[in-house]
């Protein structure tokens, strides 16, 4: 069952045969029924997931009840609200399963604990940090940017997104509406 | 030179004797004169910069060629386009000095460097992009709340910047004019 997360770990640090059998007990497994939330609006976030199945999906709802996505979460990464989470303070954004999914959680307080017990754990969660600050980073340049720019950099980047997720998300991810991206995207279906 | 670095670093995790023996050499000191460009627009970022003396900021030009301040840093801060270094494409950020300063340079070579010299770095490293991630999201937060909310949120965090920071640098930060900035500390101040 943790056969990804290790395989993840490993992509950026090195670890002993015995820490590897250590990190089980740090997480709990979850299954997550498509449409459950795992964070509310208004409720400090606990830790974080990693996804071992299926798609999740973080998005606020603004004033208009419009729901606005901000990050999708396949097999193989990780989702929470950081912010949330460092900070103790309510979350603004809800985060559900698009799909019948399985993550792995692990509490803010057992993350400490990892890396007390498995220091080179810090060098991973550096290293995680930093892309998450730059896909941050990139979210807030990304959002300046015109319509069909945003749709480009999107298909440069997640183009095997589309073949998952539902078009509506996707639209509500790029900050656009469903007639735009039906548009945009007959745009460029025609130049191909 | 470097005190305050090491106490800062002292804050977040252990250092031996040795440890800080080492630490000078993968830091360049600086003398920053006011107006002076620490990083161009178009360019990529080199390194992190940790403020001894003086005012930094960060900001980017608009299409109008308005200048939009999106980071102050005084002694004892880190300022640095994080996205630009770590993804080593081209900044759209400007780093200048608002007073005469002094920083001390860690190249993201040196950087690298010092996490396999000195290891706990890790830990600290991690705390820091903590930190700079949380910083990011208050920002994108920060720029959805209405005016006045802005500057009571800016009061509450960064008082002691109004006594060093001139007023139209602070309206620049805070996404808005001088002349609102103006009336909202007008009735901020009646109503003392």
């Amino acid at each position: 069952m943790h056969e990804l997360l290790i395989k993840n770990f490993g992509k950026y640090v090195s670890l002993t045969a015995d820490e590897i059998n250590k990190i089980p007990a740090f997480f709990v497994h979850k299954k997550v029924p498509r449409k459950k939330l795992l964070l509310e609006e208004g409720s400090v976030c606990q830790g974080d997931y990693f996804v071992i199945k299926g798609c999740l999906r973080q998005y606020e709802t603004d004033a208009e009840g419009r729901e606005n996505v901000v990050q999708f979460a396949l097999e193989d990464w990780w989702i929470s609200d950081l912010y949330s989470m460092f900070t103790n303070t309510p979350s603004v954004y809800n985060i559900d399963a698009l799909e019948d999914a399985e993550v792995l959680f692990i509490s803010h307080a057992n993350q400490e604990a990892l890396f007390r017990e498995i220091p080179v754990m810090n060098i991973y969660w550096r290293i995680i940090m930093q892309h998450a600050f730059v896909a941050l980073q990139r979210r807030v340049l990304f959002l300046q940017k015109p319509l069909e720019e945003r749709y480009h950099d999107f298909l440069q980047r997640y183009a095997y997104f589309e073949q998952r997720i539902p078009q509506h998300q996707i639209a509500s991810y790029l900050g656009i509406t469903r007639e735009s991206l039906s548009r945009i995207r007959g745009a460029v279906l025609k130049n191909k």
